[in-house]
This record gives structure tokens, sequence and C-alpha cells, in this order.
């Protein structure tokens, strides 16, 4: 398909060879790993969906974020929108096999065209996976139903959500289920909160509780076991990271623990380098611990240039989306980005999208003015998406290790390895729920 | 995508006026005809795999054959080999969660190079599904691994099947599951028989006990309940069908009472063409009850017709595959097939395929030396696999109720009626086992 395809990418990977072999290995061992990740399944399902942010820097493949209220799904191939229908049936005979009307709450940002598409696509899926779905705004501004165009051609209706008892209705649609696109950074609406109907994700993997660190933590125990079973150094496939208690960067609170722990980082960043001849530069990443959309977020190659940071810099790290204050950071290892697409060898990360625990499809973030150690993914950010040409589950045995198929199989495997961890994180928060219903009637 | 691709047919269909109907009716009921759907698989689970044959006469779309032991995957879009993948995943989790080996049993014939094509193909698709996967044969004189070599330039390994106790195995390979891929008409073979191994599909589902009326009669009642859901006539969905006793052709016992059914078969035809102002000749296939591979099968448009069948004619609906004989016979409605391809205006017959109740592909036969009333699949026929372009499960309410995605929506449909028919047939043959188990015990 792709010589045809002037839209599909030719990615050039440079230090190939260590890749080539996390990939062969994975390869070999397709059958051995599949039969790990039923049984990981089977103990912790999978969230309802998720998108995994991957870095490739050829000696190492790792997510360096999970998103359990992913946008993008514009951005997938759409040849592979038969795979998210049929995923998305299998989930829903999962978890609420009844079900009929399901209302779609997505984010309130409604000027985000891109976003918005998103959300049409996502509708459309739910649509043709055969159940009625709408969408509900948590916007105190709306009372009527507000129809959008779409840059597509598409429209998007969004109507006011209306609350009766422990209820959440549109105007002739009572759903059985409340489907949350809303990372909920801004906090839990009340509109939301203790409904009778099922709300999935839950509430409480939103970024008003969630932490990056807590994720990363579920992250590195999923990668230790997965390293051991194929007998590989888990450092292949998982970022390292610290993080260090409360901090404030505009008064230079907390900031003695921040400069230690990021030196010891680089430091242990270092000797991986070392083990592995790797002749590059360590990087840290520091990144607010219940953030997103790429604010608060900066990378540094040394303590010096972490401990000079000017004013607009300290006063970019405090703040986040609906301008809450951040004071909880997360440091994680820098990994490089050495895929690269065209001429110009513009910066590509994959993104991989799933739906239950079933790979659907991914794109990359192609950004061109961006160097190899930035975060793609930053406030004004302008990346041009590339849909994957090949499904993540159909891998060629008959091809090179590292031929797209087989790329797009290993980025399915570590990436479906954040999920395992975030749904670690749902089954914990599961059981606190639990041990707080039992403590309510103790 | 259909103009670029010289391989993808434009399909022509007459009197596609009430067909539009059916069609447009199926796509405004989507969501209800999905959620009847998905109750109906609650009560009774769908067969591992099957696929369906279905006549499309515009006026009329209904099934005509019910494959539960299905070839032919190889004549898929390739591009829709992942929805395969993901439905294997979905049924092995539901039906034998901690499953790893498997083995495939398929038809003897090895020198079917198209069949062969078609197995390999279901071996790939288990492989990536994240199986080990081998080929056992029944063969008597296989004695040690033969490796074929395919026309697609793969390979294919036959290994003669071993038997310990009740458990079979090949050299090396301790299989947990045998999938079946022979309809068994030459019988249940010794080695396969008790044991202790889950066998899937049930072997009493092939064609040494299973009739095509007992199919058939299942059918009526599922399109029965469906069209009366959708309030519509079920003789739009359903083809009439009558069975006599035992019937020897060659000996020209129970003859009368073939030609008296025959005759009211052709009838009833002609008083719903009557009601539909169908200025079309009825016609009646006759085929044997316990039948495939097109043997055994003839069409006829008066009783006269079968009165004067030659000696030739009576010899060869006297036999089938193996030699067997045969006494049993269904009189089916013949439906006309007004879908044809290009210039030469080809009969054009649908396949879908499906693997648990997921509709994951099809491909049109394509005959070009044949007539709208005859049938497709005969002995020694020439036809060409015609992909569908478009996957079964993505219908697009922005094109017209006849465009690809809606058409193939519509087969979908109309093929997922005849599984859950299938399906009940398997329920009938579980609730059997249940009551000889229960017999034995007592």
């Amino acid at each position: 398909m792709t010589s045809d395809h002037p839209h599909v990418p030719h990615l050039t990977t440079a230090l190939t060879g260590p890749l080539q072999q996390i990939e062969s290995h994975l390869l070999e061992q397709q059958s051995r790993i599949e039969a790990w990740l039923r049984a990981q399944w089977r103990e912790t399902p999978a969230p309802l969906y998720a998108s995994v942010d991957l870095r490739n820097a050829g000696f190492k493949l790792a997510p360096v974020d999970t998103n359990l209220f992913p946008a993008g799904f514009n951005n997938l191939n759409p040849a592979f929108l038969p795979l998210c229908i049929q995923a998305f049936q299998t989930k829903m005979e999962h978890i609420c096999e009844t079900a009929s009307n399901i209302l779609l709450v997505p984010e309130e940002h409604t000027r985000n065209l891109f976003y918005l598409e998103s959300v049409a696509t996502l509708r459309d899926i739910i649509l043709k996976a055969g159940y009625q779905v709408r969408i509900g705004s948590t916007r105190e501004d709306l009372d009527a139903p507000l129809t959008l165009d779409l840059p597509s051609g598409g429209q998007l209706t969004l109507e006011p959500i209306q609350r009766r008892g422990n209820r959440v209705y549109l105007e002739g649609f009572d759903p059985c289920m409340v489907l949350l696109n809303n990372d909920l950074i801004g906090g839990h609406p009340e509109k939301l909160r203790d409904l009778e109907q099922m709300v999935i994700p839950p509430p409480d993997l939103g970024w008003t509780v969630r932490l990056k660190s807590g994720h990363f933590t579920h992250y590195h125990e999923v990668a230790t076991e997965f390293a051991r079973m194929l007998d590989i150094d888990p450092w292949l496939i998982n970022p390292m990271f610290r993080n260090c208690g409360e901090l404030n960067f505009q008064k230079r609170e907390g900031e003695e623990c921040l400069l230690i722990n990021a030196g010891r980082l680089l430091e242990d960043i270092q000797r991986k380098y070392d083990e592995y001849d790797i002749d590059r530069e360590p990087f840290v990443v520091i990144k607010a611990d219940a953030g997103t959309y790429g604010m608060a977020i900066m990378s540094v190659t040394s303590v010096d240039e972490l401990r000079s940071l000017n004013r607009k810099q300290r006063n970019k790290m405090g703040s986040m989306k609906g301008g809450a204050s951040v004071s909880k950071f997360l440091l994680q290892e820098g990994v490089y980005t050495f895929e690269t697409w065209g001429a110009e060898e513009a910066v590509a990360e994959p993104v991989v999208y799933m739906i239950d625990h079933f790979v659907v499809g991914g794109f990359y973030r192609v950004h061109k003015g961006r160097g190899v150690h930035e975060n793609l993914n930053a406030p004004g950010m302008q990346f041009e998406p590339l849909a994957f040409v090949e499904s993540c589950i159909n891998p060629d045995t008959n091809q090179a290790p590292d031929a797209e198929p087989n790329r797009f199989y290993a980025y399915g495997v570590i990436a479906r390895l954040a999920l395992l961890a975030a749904a670690r994180e749902l089954a914990d928060h599961r059981e606190e729920l639990a041990e707080g219903a039992a403590e309510a009637q103790a």
C-alpha cells in the first residue's frame, strides 16, 4: 500500500539496530506475549478506551503518556473504523449488556474543531456499533441544543444535560450509560456526581484525582513482569521516573528536592546509556503529575538548566488548563524520538488507540519545527496527523522485523502494557470504592 | 476506493426498487436491529464461525445455504484480516479462555489448492490472534508431516493426528482444543470420537447428522420474529421450502411426493410474485438435505420438467461427495440473483463470513457462464471471487440506501439471521447431549 499513497510517511529510524532486536523478540514470542496478555485481562479488565503516546528511540521503545479519555479518533485511518466498531461492541457486551442509549459527555472547549471532529468520530463508532447515542454538555451556559458544523462536512449537536434525582437525561432521551470523554481536569461537575446510571470510565480516573506517577508506578511493575517473562532488560521499554513532594516553581519552594532528583535521574540515564554505548545526552522531562494538554511541561539536560529558569519559564510550569495551579510534578526519563518523516526529518511520535484490550489503530504526530527530545504535545503545537496505514494486530513474520506491520505490532504490544497499568489503576480505584462502602456500612 | 481498484466489481442490480426498501428499512432501524441481535446472542451464543450464501433478487434478499465449516477465507479482502483476528480473539475468550494450542483439522481433499489456501488463511488468523496452531490430518495414508506449496507462495504442513487414550495430539504438540474445518460428510472419523479435548464446532453439526431442512426450519422462525419486529413481510428475506420423506431418484421411489410438493411450492411462489407484481418465472431448487459442494442439486421451473428427468440427471441427484447415496431432499424456493458484474453481466452471489457473531467480510462468487436461477456452487464451476471492498459493519446513512457500505450492511444483517438459525441448531444439539447424559445417569 505504501508506494501508492502519498500520505503515507516513509519513516527513517536512526539507530534501528537495538530496536530491531526488541521488535524481533516481540515477533518471535508473539503467542507467548498474547497468552500472557490474555491472562492479564482476565485478572484485570481493560478500561473502555485509551490512547498511549509512545516514543521510539531506536534503542528504546516506551510509553510516555496514557490518556483514559482519548481524543484524536478522527486521526485514525478510516479503513480501520470497523475494528473500532467491533471492539466497542465487544466491550459493551461485557460491561452493560442490555445498554441501548448512551450519553456521550465530551470536553467543554467547543471551539477546538479538531477535538469536535474526534467526538463526531466517536459518536459514529457508537452509532454503527448499534447504539443510540447523543452528546450531552456540562456547560452551564448551554440551555438549548447547539449544532456545530465541522470542517469534515459533518455536524455535531450538543445538548444541555438535565438532571432529575440521581439520573441525567437529555430532552426526550433517557440514557442507561454515561460515556465520559472529559478528563475532568476542571473538577467533577455537580451534575455528574452520584448518578444511578453507570458512568464509564469512572470520574475518579479524571485528572482531579489521577496522578501520572501512579500510572507509571503500575507501568514499572508491568514492564518488569513482562521483561522477566521475555528475559529482556525492562529499561528497554520502561522510562525511569522520580517524583518529589509539593513544589512551587514561582516561589522556588521545594526546589532543592527537584534539583536533587533531576540530578539523580540524569545520572541513572547516563549509566544506562554507557551500558548500551549510546552517545546521546540524557534528558529529563518534568511534567505536572496531574496534567494534560502539554501544559506545565519542560525538558532539561542538566541541573544547572533547571536552576537558572527565568520568570516566564517558572510561570509556565505553575499553571494548568483552566488556570488551576500545579504543585505536583513527575520527573521522567526523556526518551528520544528517532522516527522522522520526509526529507525535512520532521519528528514523528506514535499514538496508539485501544478500545477494550484491542488495539484499534494509531497515528503519528508529526511536528516539523521541533527537536528530537522536545514534547510533541504542547500548546499551540502544529502537528500533522499521519494515520497508521496498517493495523497493529497483523504482524507478518515473512517480512523484516522492522517492516511496517511488525513495527506497528510492537507499538501495539508496548501500548497494551501501558493499558494494563491503567487497568490496574482502575482496579485500585474499584477496591477503594469497595473499602469505602464497607467502612460506610460498618 | 472503488474507482482506483480494477478488481472491484461494478454491481448492477435490476429491480433495485424493492430491495432499496429492505435496505432503507434495515438502515433506519439499525440500532433496534442491533439491540435485538445482541439479545439473541445472549440467549443463544453464535457458532465459532460460519459462511452464508445469499441471493439478491432485488425484490428479495435471502440466505440459501449456511456453512458451519466455512472455506474460502482466502477470498476475503486482506484489508479486513484484522477484523477476523479480533473476532477470533473475542470468541476464544468466551469458549476456552485458557487455550493456547489449537489443532486445526481441515477437509481431507488435499489436492484442492483453493481450499488449502483457505486453510492457510485460517491458520494465519489463529496465529495472529496469538495462539499456537498446527494442522492435523485425518488421512489414514499420512504417516509423516507433508508440506505443500501453495499458489500464493506460502506453505501448509499437514501432520498425522495421533491418539493416546481420549486425547489427540501431533508429534511434539499437545492441543487443548480441536478446531474442525471439516464438514464430516464422509462420516465422523474414529480418531476424533469421544475426545476429552474440546472439539469446536461439535462434530454433530457436520453433514453426517445435520440437515438443511433443520436449519431452514429455524431460519423460518428467526425470519418471522425479525420481520414482526420490523413490520415487514417475512417472505422478503425468507425462502419458502418443503421436504418430503425418503426419495430415490434412480429407482423413482417417493417421486409422487416430490412432484406434489414441488408443484405446491411453485404455486406458493407464484402467489407471492403476483402479490408483488413480479413478472418472473418461479423456480424451485432441489438439493440434498445433507449436502454440500453443489452436488445433488438442480433447479426446475415446472413439475413436468421434474417428471421427465433423464437417467444422467437422475444419477447425478443420487450421489454425493465421497460416493455416499442421497435419500433426503430439500425443496427450496429459488431466489433469483439479479446482481451482475461487468459488461457480460456475469451472475454474482454474495457470501458473507462471520466469526462469533461478528460479520468479518465477504466476497462475491462471480460465474460467467451461468444463469440467474442456477446454483452457483456446483462441481467444476469456475467462479471468480471478488472480495467485498467495504466491511459489512460500517453503514453510512449519508449515502444512498443502496450504496456499497449500506448494501453490505444489509447482507451482514440477513447473514446474521441465518447465523442465529445455526446458533439455535447448536443449542438443540447441546440440549440433546444434556438429555443423553441425564438418561445415561438415570
